[in-house]
């Protein structure tokens, strides 16, 4: 080891030749791991400024990761040229407002929100959550202003078809319940002895007392209902009086129900978790801060037709959509983030291991769609501020805006769908037809749904062109032929990381390319 | 029953004469309870245009709920009066700024805030849970601009110097640990046949499974720990690979810990439950609102010191502190917002009933302590965006700002105390000993903490001149001598509902007392 490394250069070296979980467990042998050193885990690009001079690095996609990649490696003097297939930066991250148009494989949608800078609707990544380090690292050195994205919201609603006469339930008597029933459980048991072997006698009466808090328990260890779970008749909160609190919902009811599937326990996720955050005024902020940095070297309407290897690193041939003419660039490296569901069919030099990766790369068909409302029903009547509402349908949640508090009109998610029958189910319809579907769907989580509505917008992300697909699904991780180069190409974007569907996989892809291609640069 | 009596106006009736659990039964009875009710289940005034014409109405204190009241009377054409003792508006709703002065009964403090819009402390009422109804109806009334407050963020930290070496653990493990200790527990009971009597064959294979899920169980019902909790070394979320999780938090270290108690359920009580919101810009822009509208009604600077009836209503004895002369005005009622723990030492006329129940009201002696740090350390090194961290601590709290995300510095409360022996403690302190104490608590939860921070400000409650505490504390609800009128006299605050402390009590007592009166001045 080179006395003069610096520790920063030291772990992005053994980043590079072995991944991030190796970086890792050197933080943690070198006892350099902790709490604050949380954001270094995954160090960024730190290339020494002219190291990469001279250098050609051809890059296919102006989505974040490709972005991110020709922002790193341009501040170190590389040049970079970025191939775009439609004529737009963002890829997946697509801010839909009023006036834009949507194409899919087989139709065109006009998006008819009206104005307000509220009235969007992010239809692909919309939300950051609280350890998405790289993407808020981006985010605060771009200056993009964040608020809050709630997701979970305890006033929002818990539907299923076939239980609790198929009325919506709001997520804080579902949620108290449920926590109040396993409490009593648990307690029945401990209270008759047939955890002994489990717990000591201290501890069991430590249990106890922890289960009447965790579980509302009254002091006979049973759930009788809680003022957690509000006040009877809907009034929610106490007032003058504190009135008297909901009974408890039925329990067999709730073990029938699909909630705690995972809809109960959602904001448990680590994606999920709070704090989540989005940039104020749409997710594309950050894709348009990007594109503000690196859109001199975007050739837009560059659609991919060859990945070749050359002897001094690869040649990419690409039809121009305005001249319909084939052009082509030669580059010491090519970074390609274009989705394995496209790249596949894209004629190519890549090893057969390489071509069997992607081949075997499914992704997810997800579906988003956008209605705007021509009144805040949701706050208005429901006290709901923000959050998700589910239902075991196929739009499968309801989002409401976590922005326009209290403004005159706003757009709600009324499909997040990513079951692939689900999808499919929707993806084949027409726009309209989608909308009418999303509509009734709607209707029974929120009564009256469909005539507040004003127009709507739909996204199946397998029928958009270039993308084919939301995210890669992994059963068993990233394909090992994705995560090194196939000579002088690397693969990049989401769909080489464990967070396939998120920005900072994207922005962890392109680090983590940027510091393989500096190290092959450096060695040569 | 007036046949053209409106539905709105009869349910206003009863609740003036009965309370708001009255109307809601009554809703209830009437079929009209239900979601979409629940903004009316305490009516807000709609009193006749002219109404109370000729009628004079004193208001003693321009906090919420003088103001509350004052706005609904004057818009029937009452004729009102408000009293403040000081020179400013708002009451506890309080938000400290560079440059303001705070006085307590033996010192004086002057904020060192710096310049930036989001550099402010909430030193009262900081957030608005989302069914708080009538406060929030007044925000988008007013045309009051909100934004997300954070309770619960899963990146903040819970803090005990007895256990886990005392080191602080993030929110995350905690709640997944404990969690999955509990499914644990009980499917081992469930396993163990030992709650066969409970449950159905059926509903036991749907508890095990629910377990499963709810705790993160593996497939032999046991918790290993789960990516819930984050990956090891504080690395927090999957990057290019998923990492290892982290270890289990060891059970009887949590069991002996205090955050059980009630730290670790804080965000399923009502009114700590996702969503809050807070106005942008601070808490004082409701207070600031309801002034602009009826500040040509407030007279500043007049210490009540007497409370007397007259034959025809009330007369209210003041000290002008600009001239120290002492006026005096009559009026037909009076709505007296005065805190208990102030007004049953001012010279009055009260019955020996409503003076016994003035007398028994506790109020708890909150302390709020604010720094400005020079650096977002939460952020940068923690991940933290909002929320708040949990220590055994006198402090018991530090918040982190909900606001000014990534800026360059930010304010956050570095004590939020209502223990009434830890309150004591700092409240007799100097200002400046109050924040060195924080700092040194701060430091045991933040190891560095102490240098990050610039310059702050601390509030106790108990010494602030006419307010004398934070909320009412009631052991078996308001005294029902405050409820109901006093001759011409009506008790009127947050201290006669069952929300203290809130600014959705003060408004709902307001509108409580504003029908009162309207239904005995209809009566004349």
């Amino acid at each position: 080891m080179n006395t003069t490394m610096t520790k920063r250069r030291f772990l992005q070296s053994i980043g590079a030749a072995a991944g991030a979980g190796a970086v890792y467990r050197t933080m943690e042998a070198l006892g350099l791991a902790g709490i604050g050193a949380a954001h270094a885990a995954t160090p960024a690009p730190d290339l020494p400024a002219d190291s990469g001079r001279g250098k050609r690095i051809a890059i296919l996609g102006a989505g974040i990761s490709g972005m991110t990649a020709a922002w790193e490696l341009s501040k170190a003097g590389y040049h970079c040229t970025i191939l775009e297939a439609t004529g737009r930066a963002g890829g997946r991250s697509f801010t839909a407002r009023g006036g834009d148009v949507l194409e899919e494989t087989d139709s065109r949608q006009r998006v008819e929100f009206g104005g307000g800078d509220h009235l969007y609707a992010n239809m692909g990544p919309a939300r950051i959550p609280y350890h998405h380090r790289t993407i808020l690292g981006y985010c605060k050195e771009f200056g993009i202003e964040l608020e809050v994205f709630t997701n979970d919201n305890r006033a929002a609603l818990f539907h299923n078809r076939d239980r609790f006469d198929g009325k919506p339930v709001p997520g804080r008597r579902v949620m108290t319940d449920t926590r109040g029933y396993i409490a009593e459980l648990l307690a029945k048991a401990v209270n008759a002895n047939a955890l002994d072997s489990e717990l000591s006698g201290e501890d069991k009466e430590r249990v106890l007392a922890m289960l009447r808090r965790y579980g509302g328990l009254n002091p006979d260890h049973l759930y009788k209902g809680s003022n957690r779970g509000g006040y009877r008749g809907e009034r929610i909160n106490a007032g003058l009086e504190a009135g008297d609190v909901n009974d408890p919902l039925d329990f067999s009811e709730l073990l029938k129900s699909d909630f705690w599937q995972y809809k109960l326990h959602y904001s448990q996720f680590l994606n999920s978790n709070p704090t989540l955050m989005q940039p104020v005024g749409g997710m594309d902020a950050i894709a348009g801060a990007f594109a503000k940095r690196v859109g001199s070297m975007i050739r837009y309407g560059s659609v991919v037709t060859e990945i070749r290897k050359t002897p001094d690193g690869a040649r990419i041939v690409y039809r121009n959509t305005r001249t319909d003419a084939a052009e082509a660039i030669d580059a010491d490296f090519a970074i390609c983030t274009i989705p394995a569901t496209v790249l596949k069919d894209v004629p190519n030099d890549f090893s057969p291991e390489t071509r069997a990766a992607l081949a075997s790369v499914k992704f997810v068909p997800a579906v988003k769609i956008a209605f705007q409302a021509r009144r805040r029903f949701w706050e208005e009547d429901h006290a709901i501020y923000g959050g998700i509402s589910w239902t075991d349908q196929d739009i499968t949640q309801v989002w409401y805006p976590a922005n326009g508090y209290h403004r005159s009109k706003g757009v709600i998610l009324g499909a997040y769908i990513w079951d692939d029958e689900s999808c499919m189910r929707f993806a084949k319809r027409s726009p309209p037809e989608r909308l009418q579907a999303a509509r009734a769907e709607g209707e029974r989580v929120h009564p009256g749904y469909a005539a507040e509505l004003e127009s709507g917008v739909s996204r199946a992300w397998a029928k958009v062109p270039f993308q084919k697909g939301g995210w890669p699904e992994f059963d068993d991780g990233v394909p090992e032929a994705l995560t090194g180069p196939d000579g002088a190409i690397h693969i990049c974007g989401d769909q080489i990381t464990a967070l396939p569907g998120w920005q900072e996989g994207a922005a962890l892809a392109a680090h983590a390319v940027v510091n393989a291609i500096a190290e092959r640069v450096a060695k040569r």
